[in-house]
């Protein structure tokens, strides 16, 4: 018995297959903005990679990932970077007591999105980890069934998703805000939901700026009576709603304002 | 730029890093013991593959599945093999149109457990994930960090594991039963955990041997009163607790006469 490994009816003993982050989904990832061999945003996505790397024990050195990153930057294109970190090579849900941090980078072209979204509203309700809220790890089962989902309205670009209690928490790829008279309002995310780096950009952004802002519970009905809606992520940027649930929108003033911010740092922001 | 991924500062192109397992724990699996070149528990792996494939959507035939086993089942030895389904390589949240379900399988030795468990309680808790509770995805970041505080108890084999409501759910790597007055009682597994192979064939092997069985919301005093507590699952078969959060246990009846029932099908049960 040579092989330990099958894929499709083939020996294949390449280690990709014995990595943790396929065998339990144990690792993270951030999907970074690449800009003239640069990531415009790499202090945001260090910040929070360093808070996943500390909440789930991943013993692996900044100074490590950006070597790593380093190692390549400057070839790549304008596009997106994704950076993968697994907890390494096989193992039960203990790792190996050799097991080291396994650093991925996969780099893909970034094609044009619409200049206004159409955003619906989807069943399927996200569940609560409080374990793992905010992190943004290998675990998108329910991201691609939520997909499968919108996938089944026909034009729509995106959609409030809800979590098991009611409450918004984010888009399929993407987290939301609403502006009500003047203030900006997003989801709390402590039972569930991913801290968006460009979530993260724009609070710290609207305290330069002035533009007050709430972290709390919102409902759909906040949203229906919302001035302005926009979804955003560290890739896309700000993504204005220009039709929610049939009711037509508007790009307001606040997300115009941010949208201007965002591209001194972002190139179709 | 010819090369889009680069691993630990490598270039390398090998598809396992595109599969949506390992991208966004896009799949399922079964852990399965191996003896006599065969899969003594397929007939119930394979039904709660059907399930998870039709619930997951993801595109693949059984006939697929047993022809893949088929081509090296008969070269294992007596051991473990997991095999993998994921959505195949590629794309988004959404999956790209030619995306081909892929098939992993991974062989290895099955060492020798203790025969008596000693098992603790353990502080982090299970969320709740009714879109795919049940299910045995390849989401198991959750059970990793579980893993992780069971080892921080010297000499404990298991552990209670409570979701956020405070109820017992399974153990890291098992599912859990109790005896109270000759009823054997499990928990019901709604919002989350895994309905595991071994859970299932108790529960028909009581039907068939008229031992009465109960599903039900399960606490941790129920398991310190109870008069008998076992671990399961598909590898290890039946594994009775003789230390349960300090408490002295023995193996009592209705355990026993389950292992016997177990053995017929299961060596080391």
């Amino acid at each position: 018995m040579q092989h330990i490994q099958w894929v499709d009816g083939q020996a294949d003993d390449h280690p990709a297959w014995m990595d943790r982050g396929l065998l339990f989904a144990d690792g993270v990832f951030e999907s970074m903005r690449v800009q003239d061999g640069g990531l415009p945003l790499w202090s945001w996505h260090r910040d929070r990679l360093m808070q996943a790397i500390d909440s789930l024990h991943l013993p692996v050195s900044m100074a490590r990932i950006e070597d790593h990153l380093a190692g390549h930057l400057a070839q790549l294109k304008e596009g997106v970077l994704r950076l993968t970190l697994t907890r390494g090579q096989g193992g039960g849900y203990r790792p190996r007591a050799d097991a080291k941090v396994c650093l991925i980078s996969q780099w893909r072209e970034l094609g044009t999105g619409p200049s206004g979204l159409r955003a619906t509203l989807l069943q399927q309700r996200l569940g609560h980890v409080p374990m793992l809220a905010g992190l943004k790890h290998l675990q998108k089962l329910e991201q691609v069934l939520l997909q499968g989902e919108l996938d089944s309205h026909p034009g729509c670009d995106e959609a409030l998703v809800q979590d098991i209690a009611g409450q918004v928490i984010e888009g399929v790829a993407s987290n939301v805000f609403m502006v009500h008279r003047y203030v900006l309002h997003t989801p709390a995310i402590e039972q569930c939901g991913v801290a968006g780096v460009m979530r993260a950009w724009i609070l710290d952004r609207c305290r330069r700026v002035r533009i007050p802002t709430r972290i709390r519970a919102l409902e759909v009905s906040d949203f229906l009576n919302a001035d302005e809606v926009f979804f955003c992520n560290a890739v896309r940027g700000i993504m204005p709603v220009h039709e929610l649930l049939g009711r037509s929108m508007t790009t307001g003033v606040i997300t115009s304002k941010l949208q201007l911010e965002l591209a001194q740092v972002l190139r179709h922001a």
